[in-house]
């Protein structure tokens, strides 16, 4: 049902506005959804996907959902510098990383329903006039309310004066697209808000904006990240995935379930249900694993890898409680594996776990392990078993100087 | 002489920097010096003719000078509607103001040696993308230093964003000129520096900024402006510019001479000694009173000024000391001529003033009176003459509410 208001708002942080979204759906008409992606990540992990789930979620409902990527600020960066992250890329850098962005977004959106534009092909003919006029439509003082800008400010930090152009090309881009409805991260929540500002400046009605909250990583605490290293990368093998999705605690797996599930919400009602009246919360826990597993990978390696689960489970191969144990490596480089075999006493020397090793006997969540010389530096508790019986959750904590 | 430091900075606010002005003009080279204009004003008072004495100085010592006129801004206006000065201009309404404009200003400068230039011939060429590039140069803390800018976020008033890009539109108009030297008032001192700015970003060496001081008008305290109607309008008749000339203080008149004049330093520092040995000062008003009637008319019309001004003196027509009146207007509307009469005591009463005029024995500053509904509404004061004998000098005052 395309006026679904239940899923369409579900797991969201905030709507701007709701009633306005009641609103329009009231006429049945498939909302223009506008999504923005700066072609910069080339891959991307769990987090990434809370949105895309719920671009999804609307697509499924009927909606018309855009695909928009950022490829004109992308191909500008930063030009003062300051910020490593945003060089300029090149069109053809651009249009590698897109393309891996869509390979990955299109494992979740169904490609033949998805409109992919770039911003470049309305803001390319944009000239200085043109922007001149767009930036007379906000004030300073107005985009000094922005957290960040008014952070930097007031801590004497610069800001360049084509950042405040960048909140008002990408509200603009709502105005070429005619959008409807805007989805972003929380942090975006500034921009989307000018997007509407300036539809309403040129005579459209103003978008509604949903915002989605960043979910936590696998440590439930601090949000997914890379470089917090407790992710799940969407490439990671089917294995992997099930595995770090079943060592989540039971609270964070509904929060999961809400941002990333794509069971409908009488579906996971019936789960709550269920757990309330005695199921094993990780029977609620295979059932959404294998259901991510299958959107990232297939239905049948879903299968295999939930039945490689049991079979471990079955066979004892996994015991029911695992040791675990924290490292502490020396250095940022991390920790040598053999060196953690033996600290995590799964081994009684370093000899004897490059020996393992070498004789395919070491596993790291499953995956056996080639490299004798493997350094590990994630943070992320993994699970490492030598030979059949031995077993234990690692943790590697880096040594602060 | 071209590197004759001492007449290039006269009468100069300041200079940034002097050692570099010094340094440049060691190599005997011609400094191309640009001096923005906004096409909208298009008449114009003694007080803009400061910056084109300015120029002409610099054009007489063999230096190149850039008349530019700023036509891809006036063609934007203010797009925010704030600034009500500032609406957008078609092409042909700034076609119209630039050759008002140049007509004037080439009263002063030497047309041939001028060259005239447009900032669309390169900023109609920019992209959106150039923008972002320059906007990117400068920091919202750096702009939020101008004196405008910080008074107006500091009391709340609203600052559109696009106004952060005048200045850099601005200063790049100096790299696109490849500018050694800019001019400009007092007021425009941070554009101007901006300039400098702009050109060290683009790999070219900073220009010279030399700032003119706005002159105070007739009466000697206030900045010469229509609005204060202390003004000399460069299209004023031979004998109301001598005349208003002549009235001016002693003090003035050297301020005047300072910024106006084009006589060699020499010449001026001598008529300041004539005058300590006890000249006249009237009779160095007169010689700069001849310059600037023959700058704006003729030599000829200069001379004939002169004459009528030196043979009502001999004729005692205007006696030496003549009656001075302050009238007060009741309202913004100023005060009908006949009133002013009768209340200077010109005429016996307004019906006498009325048939005075009607048979053409009315002068102030000279000029025939034909109109008998003149209603005076400037505040600074005139010679008003009926018949042969009867004179006076009237400043009229509006009334404070």
């Amino acid at each position: 049902m395309i006026n679904n208001l239940g899923t369409i708002t579900r797991g969201t942080e905030a709507v701007y506005l709701k009633e306005e979204l009641a609103q329009r759906l009231v006429s049945g008409k498939p909302l223009r959804v506008k999504a923005g992606f700066d072609p910069t990540a080339a891959d991307i992990h769990l987090g990434h996907t809370v949105l895309i789930t719920k671009m999804k979620q609307l697509q499924d409902l009927g909606h018309q959902v855009i695909f928009l990527i950022g490829d004109f600020t992308a191909m500008i960066g930063d030009p003062s510098g300051r910020d490593v992250m945003r060089k300029p890329l090149s069109r053809e850098q651009i249009d590698v990383n897109a393309k891996t962005y869509a390979e990955q977004v299109f494992k979740i959106l169904d490609r033949e329903k998805t409109e992919i534009r770039y911003n470049s092909e309305w803001m390319s003919q944009q000239s200085a006039a043109d922007l001149v006029k767009l930036a007379s439509t906000c004030t300073v003082a107005r985009m000094l309310e922005r957290d960040d800008f008014s952070k930097r400010y007031n801590s004497g930090q610069p800001i360049a004066i084509h950042e405040f152009l960048y909140p008002l090309m990408q509200g603009y881009d709502s105005v070429a697209l005619q959008a409807d409805m805007e989805l972003g991260g929380t942090d975006q929540t500034f921009n989307l808000l000018v997007g509407r500002e300036l539809q309403k400046h040129f005579g459209q009605p103003p978008q509604v904006v949903m915002t989605m909250p960043l979910i936590e990583g696998l440590d439930g605490v601090k949000k997914m990240s890379k470089s917090l290293g407790n992710y799940i990368s969407i490439d990671e093998s089917p294995e992997q995935m099930f595995g770090k999705l079943m060592s989540v605690s039971d609270e964070l797996m509904w929060r999961y379930i809400d941002l990333l599930s794509l069971q409908p919400v009488e579906e996971i009602k019936q789960w709550r249900h269920e757990v309330d009246q005695g199921t094993n919360p990780r029977d609620v826990k295979v059932r959404f694993a294998r259901e991510i597993v299958a959107r990232f990978h297939s239905q049948a390696a879903a299968e295999q890898a939930y039945q490689g689960f049991v079979a471990q489970f079955k066979k004892g191969e996994i015991p029911a409680d695992i040791a675990e144990y924290e490292l502490t490596a020396a250095d940022a480089q991390g920790l040598a594996i053999a060196n953690i075999l033996k600290g995590a006493q799964l081994t009684a020397s370093t000899s004897e776990a490059l020996r393992m090793i070498r004789a395919g006997a070491v596993k790291i969540d499953g995956q056996k392990i080639i490299d004798e010389k493997l350094i590990i530096h994630t943070e992320d508790p993994h699970i490492y078993q030598v030979g059949k019986r031995r077993f234990a959750k690692i943790k590697i904590t880096r040594k602060k100087s």
